[in-house]
């Protein structure tokens, strides 16, 4: 089919090409500067490290970061593999080595709050940093898919958006697979900020299950309280995603990305650890060398709905959760569900 | 506080007597035909068989059905405590019996399907019952809330619904507790419908979970292909929610609802096993004995659907995890998740 450089060797771009060598597709897998070993190990044993599966044992080529150049000469799509601590990286270092023909799948979800209170998604903020006249189709990934599962074959959905349906239809071409089902969408913003508001809330959801198992540890799994917390979230996400102009119908990859969000992962951890009663710092202490996306983004989000808050544009009392979250980690405050304050009256 | 009868004693109207007597109301605890051993041995061991769990010591009177209208005698408020298979027995034995100025507040979730493909929430159904000119306030409970979980004073977040705002507000202080959360709504269609959906819904994501673990029961469980499941099953559940004319912000209520299902009962119990390959006959015969709420909403839910697709109001394939679900337990149907039904293109 197609040549795909992916820039980024982490454990989603990787994933990401078993679908794209089952499509036949030719992937040229170009490691950062934090990807060296990753690089060097999947090039002599097939195994990725990180990953911990085996990549595809054919139509992979491996590229450390020096050789980046020749990997895109040729390429027809790049996928930008890079985490949210990798953007700015990117942003400066590749994306102007990217020609105006090849568009970019990027698997970095999240949005980005600015100054004023507003949240813009990483493909508006790789094109603020592109060279005055330069136009690049930036698209990118949403909706609940942990990469061990893709890399397993599990069945996931997905979500492609970005401007141009026609390319993004073309992306589909190349992933597609009878595992890897994708659904399009123009509404970048609806789809980057709901995928990007799950981080915060599973960790708010995760609070309910180290309340209910207990500093030892011992105690029983509740599921009210974790059900509680989950309905909550989705109203509030459901508040911001109408904020920031995204389509409501968006919660839909909300919800999903936090179901899978709240079993898979390393977001859970911390959020149970916090619930069992230990400060943010000893919280942390504990997943040491662990990047917690999850809090660079709930830290984020808090801070654009605060504010949004004093521009008078919002009620923080709408967001008691996201605050409540945003208080455990940024301000040193102890757990304690403000459960009254998502009590509600209808009329 | 005040009197309150509930008629019904099954796990979901005897886990509510602890808010109760926390709120110093004097419970009387009337036991459906169905339920004479509950109350035998609740009256003389303070046990409940069936919920497991310690009742109350103090202010809980017990009662066999033949005692009803004694238990009704200057009763302030009533609980119909029945399952959804007990509506009709209620509707004709006990509302009737019911003093006008007595409201009613029903823990029984969902909706009944009319013939002209119609839903109509409990509440309705009940008004429709009543004799002539007889007016109740009959009101309804809604939420993820598990009885287990209640009666173990769990914090739990629940709905109740009803037409008059001041009945609700005195049926929430009669029950508010520590953990006991209650919002309001004025809503009942959007409630009752949002909390109905996801019995139908939460065997649609437990089908993953069999399906992972496989036909031995061996394999891991997975989550990207729950949490697809589950964010098929809010976009349907959306939908229907807008049809039958409920505040699509009561999605926040199912979502919590499926969620609390799929983790907490035999709903989760069934899908898994057809997931895993039986037949929906062996799958029934596995957990014979167990009443499914479940598979009677996931039957009435797409009987109306097909009718109202048939009349052209909607169009089928808007619910094909739905439509699925029908097929696997009234059309014997073998499991084969409609995963390419589910892409959408959104330009």
């Amino acid at each position: 089919m197609a040549i795909i450089a992916f820039i980024g060797a982490g454990q989603m771009a990787s994933a990401l090409t078993f679908p794209a060598v089952e499509n036949k597709n030719t992937v040229r897998l170009v490691g950062t500067f934090l990807d060296r070993d990753i690089i060097e190990t999947a090039r002599t044993t097939g195994f990725h490290p990180t990953l911990k599966r085996y990549l595809p044992s054919e139509s992979i080529e491996y590229y450390q970061i020096e050789n980046v150049v020749q990997a895109l000469k040729e390429a027809e799509f790049v996928v930008c593999g890079v985490s949210s601590f990798g953007i700015d990286w990117f942003a400066d270092n590749i994306l102007n080595l990217i020609p105006e023909n090849v568009p970019i799948l990027s698997v970095t979800k999240g949005m980005i709050d600015m100054e004023d209170g507003t949240m813009i998604t990483y493909p508006e903020y790789f094109e603020s940093k592109l060279s005055k006249d330069k136009k690049l189709s930036i698209n990118a990934i949403g909706g609940p898919c942990t990469s061990y599962e893709l890399a397993d074959k599990d069945n996931s959905t997905v979500v492609f958006c970005g401007k141009d349906i026609n390319i993004l239809r073309k992306f589909k071409n190349l992933f597609e697979t009878s595992y890897y089902h994708i659904s399009l969408s123009t509404d970048v913003r609806g789809v980057e900020c709901a995928v990007a508001l799950k981080n915060a809330y599973a960790l708010g959801v995760s609070l309910s299950i180290g309340i209910a198992i207990g500093p030892d540890g011992n105690g029983i799994e509740h599921y009210n309280s974790q059900a509680a917390l989950f309905g909550q979230s989705i109203k509030e996400m459901k508040y911001i995603l109408n904020l920031i102009g995204g389509g409501e119908e968006n919660i839909i990859y909300g919800a999903g990305d936090l179901y899978v969000t709240i079993f898979g992962g390393r977001t859970r951890k911390i959020g149970t650890l916090l619930g069992q009663g230990l400060s943010f710092e000893k919280a942390i202490e504990k997943l040491k060398g662990v990047t917690l996306e999850s809090i660079v983004i709930a830290t984020r989000t808090a801070k654009c709905i605060r504010r949004m808050s004093e521009r008078g544009i919002i009620d923080l009392s709408d967001f008691p959760l996201l605050m409540h979250v945003d208080d455990i980690i940024n301000n040193n405050a102890a757990v304690n569900i403000p459960w009254k304050d998502f009590e509600t009256e209808k009329i």
